[in-house]
């Protein structure tokens, strides 16, 4: 339905759940083989940030946006995010980035599809899980990445440090959600968590081997996401500026 | 005066400031020596960790904790936050980890001193430079500081992590606040991107050696904190449970 949370997923898709995978990358993209460890960090000319443009409100249908990718040595995308990492938002002449920061601006600016309910319990919650994920493991999972590709990090060592912080973020969250028979995260309809969630999950599953039985809260709102027609859409591999698969 | 934004900070002291000395260290702090780089982690006993208690609000002089120390090695607070950072809040039946969340809840719960101002440009500005200090220093700061501990980095290798992440959020929040001629970072008036970078600055300052000379603004933020009591009572040596100096 047009109301449904999950119709602004699309701009999250843009805005947000893609940029996931590129995030925090330092302009880099790793791209791994199907069931196989080659990697290599894309080349001079592949375009893989990505820049949303100007918004214009849809109020039936989430928000219109303009999806815009930039080199991964575009030096003007300092101007736009001087720390240089992906999600960067422009909005009129409102600029800003990082993921959480652009989503908490959305909901102020465009409430039309909120992703954290009112009930502050579980709007904490929400916050919570969103910052496991953007702080307590993206950024080391990043690290690890670029540790391997600038040969700072052996191969196994950069996927210990992955699989470490992977698990004790997951680990975490399972136990936070401790009874939850809901169909997502923080209830039955796609809220900010399962926004940060999924695509951790998917990078998780897909480039890092994760095995989600361990997880098995997790492990049921990843295949709830991967029926959501806004979540596949949010795949890196379905964005416009997609390396294309390894030969 | 009691409605100025800084009479909600000696909470914050307990909640968020001192905290980020010892958050995402895994229940371990470094003590080190003025002007050298002695170090050693915390012994057993030592009580490091801050476990706020049930808040009582006090409409006219922000809203009053009670601040518990956890030791390092209490099993029980891994039931209050599974991933075992500081700082938990406990307010009533809510429990909520993670610096932001907290100061995201008490927004919405304890309005009367809000942190976050309503202008969205601004607003904007502020959780974006909350987010750089928490995602894109703090786990990476932590993680040489446990690496250096844990015997897995050297000192050398340790401190050139922690000064790499740190130069790097520094100089893009420099640059964020291009044209800044504030008493504070996004106004004359202690808001929320300040809370988040008086304890960095502080830590950089007095247990990174970083030379604040090349952030002038930052810099000048700083000397206006440090003449705030409120930040003053929430450095880490002013805690209840802070370590005795060394010898």
């Amino acid at each position: 339905s047009p109301s449904s949370p999950c119709s602004v997923l699309p701009l999250l898709s843009g805005v947000t759940a893609h940029s996931f995978t590129t995030s925090r990358q330092e302009l880099v993209l790793l791209r791994v083989g199907h069931g196989s460890d080659e990697a290599r960090p894309v080349q001079r000319g592949d375009q893989l940030l990505l820049l949303p443009g100007p918004h214009r409100p849809q109020p039936q249908r989430g928000v219109e946006y303009e999806y815009r990718a930039v080199e991964w040595n575009d030096t003007d995308y300092e101007k736009i995010n001087p720390i240089k990492y992906v999600p960067a938002l422009q909005d009129g002449d409102i600029l800003v980035s990082d993921s959480l920061a652009i989503i908490l601006y959305l909901e102020d600016k465009y409430p039309q599809h909120l992703l954290l309910p009112q009930d502050l319990k579980r709007k904490a919650l929400n916050l919570q899980i969103a910052s496991i994920v953007c702080s307590s493991i993206q950024p080391l999972q990043c690290y690890a990445v670029i540790g391997l590709i600038k040969g700072k990090l052996g191969p196994d060592e950069s996927l210990q440090i992955v699989h470490h912080y992977i698990d004790k973020g997951f680990r975490a969250i399972e136990k936070l959600l401790e009874g939850c028979d809901s169909k997502f995260a923080t209830g039955d309809e796609v809220q900010l968590a399962d926004v940060f969630l999924a695509p951790q999950i998917h990078a998780g599953v897909t480039r890092f081997d994760i095995d989600m039985s361990k997880y098995p809260h997790l492990e049921r709102f990843y295949k709830a996401y991967m029926e959501i027609p806004a979540f596949q859409a949010a795949r890196p591999e379905n964005q416009p500026d997609a390396p294309s698969p390894p030969q």
